[in-house]
């Protein structure tokens, strides 16, 4: 066999305030229906969610880090089912932050393969301690997310 | 070891019109946060009407041996996590049914343990052929369906 | 709707010195080829095991609140998958605790649908600290799982 | 936001004979132990096989879509865990196509953070119809996977 490019897992990429990362559908996401699991969208979603906040130079591993260690949770999510997914498609999981609270973080995002869209949701996460305690997103977190909303 | 007694795996029962299905929530449930990830409830509510739906006596491998065969999907949900769950837990997934129209079936449900919600979620769910074609829900699903309603 | 009797999730029974556990096959388990997918019987197998271990009173949460909080991680596994399962089936997990040593647990472990054996695995499981080191299975622990061993 | 390059999700690269496919590891892939929870290495290296397969024109839309549909299956698998992975680990799976017979594909597979090896696997699939029955791998798919063995 050729030789060919080494690269890393991808990352994604923006398209002005939207995030975009595309996401393989394999044997794991689908089920006996022969479309995608309806869960699964959640963890693309996530997945969609975490490179956001990674581009922001966010990382879970450093959350874990501080003195008082943190983590991502969701708070409450709308999702809307449009159409199916199937084994092998190339997807994009769009992630759009709206709305940044002294306590949660709101980010609109879609699942679309090219120009149709399968799923929408709505999401609010929030960061809470390791024995689920509420706390305010960090200011320097805050600073580096302030960055990628509208205004 | 002594001998202990023979059982099948839970299906649930019911207090009036709500459908109560226990579960366990073991390793695969969680994440690296210590708690359960937020997309595993939506496995456990997806068991919960699983086990609902066989107690009004409509099995999936069924409808997949109609002349046409069908399959249930969730069309669109509304999550609310309140408080996590965690390795070990035994909780309780909860569902009644809402609402039965032409087209799709409406559920409320929620995710319990002991006496504390955890989770809130509203369902939608309707049936598709296998080519995603939807249909309407057939007359016997909804003849069985009808006697679990509140009216 | 009548009131049935309420109930736990199964935590199984046993057969001499063999656990066995039943579990439902819900949508979560299968992928687009119609049955469940190759990983999903790892889940079982690991459900299987953690309800043998609380039988012999250790429970994941209690090995997290000592001194040194420890977990239990699979070193190796055989699989072999024979037959299939598919959706609505209920299926047994079987476990059975052929050798403990200082350092690790070895259990034979089946799937079987009633008299059919659908997976068969050998696993060796140990216990590592939250950093990640390998610790002896500590000697309360190691006393407990004594009883359950053939010999 | 500055607008950055679109790209595809990673199918991988070959290095000689060994097809390299880079993962990320996110939430899902976590458990309450603080690492990568066991049975997901399957699905990482069932990504692997699935990404090697596509470099070979293989794809499972296509094998679904012949006068008898097919599906690929593992049969067996004996897989070691050396090192654990973490949240936000970029990591490698490797996958090496070593024996192909008439009704099964054997590959070595491995995942790997940088220069540590974390997993080690040997993998045999074979491809069986919708019902289970086991079917000789068809020859134009052996045509293209001869290419990629190393004699």
């Amino acid at each position: 066999m050729t030789k060919t490019e080494r690269h890393s897992a991808s990352s994604g990429w923006f398209d002005g305030h939207m995030h975009i990362l595309p996401v393989r559908v394999y044997y794991e996401d689908t089920d006996f229906s022969g479309v995608v699991y309806h869960a699964k969208y959640l963890h693309f979603l996530e997945r969609g969610r975490s490179e956001f906040l990674r581009a922001a130079d966010i990382r879970h591993q450093g959350m874990l880090k501080t003195a008082e260690p943190l983590v991502w949770v969701v708070r409450r999510m709308e999702i809307e089912y449009l159409k199916p997914a199937r084994i092998d498609d190339e997807i994009e999981v769009r992630t759009t932050p709206n709305e940044l609270s002294g306590a949660r973080l709101r980010v609109g995002q879609g699942v679309w393969r090219k120009s149709e869209q399968l799923v929408k949701a709505d999401v609010e996460a929030c960061v809470i301690t390791f024995d689920g305690k509420p706390r305010r997103i960090p200011d320097d977190l805050r600073a580096r997310l302030g960055n990628f909303l509208k205004t």
